[in-house]
């Protein structure tokens, strides 16, 4: 019998609860995404299998953005319930990461209060896209940023990357959801609270976007449609329009996944980048 | 009949000839090692091949350090002939890259006197070495720095680095060679420019190393005992007499390849790591 047997054996976790919150940091790149999907490696399959083999009993894991495949994280935040009996967080993390790094790693582990919920107690979300703009590609990158040759205009990123600011019905930058419950259609409302080009030097570019939520893709879209005004290939002002037309057409290109990073869930008092 | 067919008939290359100097920057985890190797992947291998493949003749590659598999590379300079009917520096590079890139990229071309030896011409090699001093690991550099996750003593291993600095034998901290061609030994002994250790914060260590040239293992074996200081497992006053015991057990443990970086080789007023 191993110990994922006896876990299988154990259906819900014994009384008393302990509201357990990870920060997790993973390279995406060897995962289908966070969501667990049955048959593919996903970041929520590993760390639910290998929570469930330490702590012996099923864990439910709920985490503040469901990242896609190939995206990577270095403040993803989980929540789950743990059996209180002889939990030492420190050696927690330290199982874990024996047994999942260094592809996925737990940078920090709480006991934090039973109503605290890694997605719905989240103010905001903080990604990062790394982009290497040089003729040449890096390959110490590969994977982990886009590499776009041709030179981009950082102050016309800038520019068009402004009227984003601000609560917007972002269907231009969205894929379309699934219908609601009730049939009816899911708002793409969001409040993005800021938006940020940095230079690095060497070709380093990187873009930050805060947001109290993101809808699928939206990141990406977004990044997409900016560097297409900083190739010149559309002008910097024509961001309002896509933006005010809700149409996902009236956008750019997706950007790939490699240069994504969930960076930091910023809750009261506490953010998940410097935990 | 392929190019590579065609190279094959094409023993040497037509006069007249150009000496060409790129700088290559690879990640070697996926290689075993820079030299050429039957029947494994090493980066001359690769290099050679698509070379060959693009110029239509024999290529004899010249590198400045012989990095060993799982060493990295930012500024690896190499050498060899071209004909020189169409050469095209620019489109070369490009097109190694499209064969080669991510893995291996050139980030630099250039057409330099005949007598340019990527390795006899050089006046130094710089290395760095990368540690991620935290518990945790970092799943974004995994294979490209070691994982060391007691605290290290960064003063203790400057001040243990100081006695390398200047002209020694490091038959300590060095893979005993095979004879020379006359059957005597070769000589270890090897000029030290600089030693320092940086601390990037957020418990990234990253020591770099300048000598006119290196011995096998050389860089390993020097982290892997200033590491050993840095522990606490031996005093810092210690590598003086590790230095003129000339005997490989006097040394600490060899560190792994994953952190080393063959970073830059300078020649006569130009250093290949800002080409």
């Amino acid at each position: 019998v191993t110990l994922f047997d006896v876990a299988a054996e154990s259906p819900t976790p014994r009384a008393p609860l302990s509201r357990v919150r990870l920060v997790v940091a993973y390279d995406g790149g060897g995962f289908h995404g966070f969501a667990r999907n049955p048959g593919v490696r996903t970041v929520a399959g590993l760390l639910t299998d290998v929570l469930e083999k330490i702590l012996r009993h099923r864990v439910e894991l709920t985490c503040a953005g469901r990242t896609d495949k190939g995206v990577h994280a270095w403040g993803q935040v989980v929540t789950f319930d743990a059996s209180a009996a002889h939990l030492d967080l420190a050696a927690l993390a330290r199982s874990v990461n024996a047994l999942c790094g260094p592809a996925v790693v737990v940078r920090d582990a709480a006991v934090v209060p039973a109503d605290f919920d890694a997605r719905f107690s989240a103010d905001s979300r903080l990604y990062r896209y790394r982009i290497v703009n040089r003729p040449e590609a890096d390959p110490f990158l590969a994977g982990r940023a886009w590499h776009v040759p041709d030179p981009l205009d950082v102050r016309d990123m800038e520019l068009a990357g402004d009227p984003l600011i601000g609560e917007h019905d972002f269907s231009s930058f969205c894929r379309r959801p699934k219908p609601g419950p009730d049939g009816g259609d899911v708002s793409l409302r969001r409040r993005v609270l800021s938006v940020a080009w940095h230079d690095e030097g060497d070709g380093l570019l990187r873009f930050e976007i805060e947001a109290t939520a993101f809808c699928h893709q939206m990141v990406r879209s977004i990044v997409g449609s900016l560097v297409d005004t900083g190739l010149g290939r559309r002008r910097a002002g024509v961001m309002k329009a896509v933006l005010e037309a809700r149409d996902r057409s009236a956008a750019g290109a997706v950007a790939p996944p490699d240069g994504l990073y969930l960076w930091a869930v910023r809750y009261a008092g506490w953010s998940s980048d410097r935990p």
